[in-house]
């Protein structure tokens, strides 16, 4: 059987990347998210092994220690990880995985794994990233400034990830992010490894 | 302006390539055929300039020593081939061109334009594609042989080409193989020309 593939999203924040990826996730199968591990208090809404697995300080770097994390990165003053178990178990079962993380950790996933997928969100425009990052209401006017900065650095990374979608309309952007999925799934060791029907027409 | 992206198809026949191509042509904007030459005669119900440019031997062998081609081929007792003018023309005005041509065909391409993206047709079984290429009923007992035996040899070739849809399903097909021609656009480099975000971006 052959594996199946991981890939990486990745966007400044604002740029609407939590709901596109729920809807993907809503219109295709035979791909699900890995949940990452962090050390930042849950928001409103968010639940322990839904959203995040959230885990303390001292639970997160014996975790490092022991070399359990395919990524982690820090990023302001909280930590998050991808476990690897939890990725290579699925991706041996033939299915996808998603995994929703920054540069950073693209960057380490992408030299463990030069096979995963990179997909690079973009906001349709500065300002209306600045719109939306405001309008997020949580940021003060220093915390906004910061993350405006770290978007903007982080946006210099779109050349490392081999997809970039612009994010101006949902639908289409949901569908752009679709067809990458799917068009990985139709290259032609998968297309095989699923069908025996190459030794088929062999044996025929 | 980015270049438009070349997309080769081949399929032994009987694997519906003709429906097949005609639904994406319907579903998707920006992509097209390039019509090739050939010196076989028309079917019933082919036009020349619309199913291919037919043209005598003289005239495409005229063509073959001017280097007016990007491939050709020789099948059976015919010559077909892609004119070279048409298919760059067209790329550099950004539109995505789509090549019907057989495996031969392809590995020229390939040679010339390591960036052309290749995609093989499979059939769902070997006995399916049997009936297919009897129902036709234009074949006599030992041209259906050959047929088979060149189908058989072109298979062989599934594993030179980049993608490989199954035509199990006609809706299903067309769905992967419109993903592959989207996904393509989605290219990091190929997203970046269309907007000019990131400069935008660089200079806010």
């Amino acid at each position: 059987m052959e594996q199946g593939n991981l890939f990486v999203i990745s966007a400044p924040s604002g740029a609407g990347k939590t709901t596109l990826c729920r809807r993907l996730l809503e219109q295709i199968s035979g791909i699900s998210f890995s949940i990452s591990y962090t050390t930042r208090n849950p928001r409103q809404g968010e639940f322990d092994g839904v959203d995040y697995h959230f885990v303390s300080r001292d639970r997160f770097e014996e975790m490092v220690s022991t070399n359990s994390f395919l990524e982690w990165a820090r990023v302001y003053d909280n930590f998050y990880g991808t476990r690897k178990s939890e990725v290579l178990s699925r991706l041996e079962l033939g299915e996808d995985v998603l995994l929703d993380i920054d540069v950073q950790g693209a960057s380490q996933v992408r030299r463990l794994f030069p096979e995963a997928i990179l997909i690079f969100l973009l906001p349709p425009s500065w300002s209306l990233l600045e719109d939306r990052l405001r309008g997020r209401g949580t940021e003060d006017s220093s915390r906004l400034k910061l993350r405006m900065a770290n978007a903007k650095s982080e946006l210099e990374a779109v050349h490392k990830y081999d997809f970039a979608v612009i994010n101006d309309d949902l639908s289409r952007a949901t569908e752009d992010l679709k067809s990458i999925v799917i068009a990985q799934r139709c290259r032609t060791p998968r297309t095989l490894a699923r069908q025996g029907l190459v030794q088929d027409l062999k044996s025929s």
